[in-house]
């Protein structure tokens, strides 16, 4: 049998967590690692292994809450603005292989948080041939 | 008279775009700046300043479309992840404001996207007060 991964584990309440919020379907705490604070995570308590493998209606039971918690982040917490993320598989930061919506109050500074988006200029893209064949296979 | 955002720009015609997806609500594109190759946004047509202000039935048409596109990533353009995020207000990285979805396919590596959560230790925090405070606001 495959072992339970540790949200799995605070869902059937084996592990405790910070909860936010819950329902039938959804389940929000606080991230134990607090990468900003308010720093929340928000999963369907069935099990998915992320973003690309989640029922459409699932997945929006899940974003609804995240937009819920982002507007709070906003309006009580002090947050200037919001980062809503997820990761899907290892290669772009997936730690836990279960559905996951991360989001992230932010502030001022001093912030765990750090996200860089530049140009990958390393690399000559054809953007016309580039999206015929993402169109091709949508 | 507002000025109009570059999104509605492109959705009006008045600036091209390398189109990946279209329907009555919904536009996806080639982002120009290609942080990774295959770098895609998903956005509403209807003008909504960010994911925080989107009402949930149009959320959930974009998101269904930026699933859709991550698993191509990984299908079709070798991506060995995928992060999907969204940013909200200046402070979180926004720099158009009109809702859009970042769908960034992820490789080995050379790449323009670089994330970093760490724990912000920095400041000490209350889980359980801080837990109240979100919860008693949801």
């Amino acid at each position: 049998m495959k072992e339970k991964d540790i949200f799995c584990r605070i869902i059937n309440g084996e592990i405790p967590c910070h909860k936010l919020y819950e329902d039938d379907d959804v389940l929000a705490f606080l991230d134990i690692s607090q990468v900003t604070r308010g720093h929340a995570l928000v999963i369907p308590k069935k099990h998915y292994d992320n973003f690309l493998s989640v029922p459409h209606e699932e997945m929006h039971k899940v974003m609804d809450v995240a937009q819920r918690i982002g507007q709070i982040a906003i309006k009580f917490l002090g947050a200037k603005g919001v980062n809503i993320l997820t990761n899907c598989y290892e290669a772009a930061g997936q730690t836990v292989n279960h559905f996951h919506v991360h989001v992230i109050p932010r502030y001022e500074d001093k912030e765990g948080f750090h996200l860089e988006m530049r140009n990958n200029s390393s690399e000559e893209l054809n953007l016309p041939a580039l999206a015929r064949e993402i169109k091709e296979n949508l």
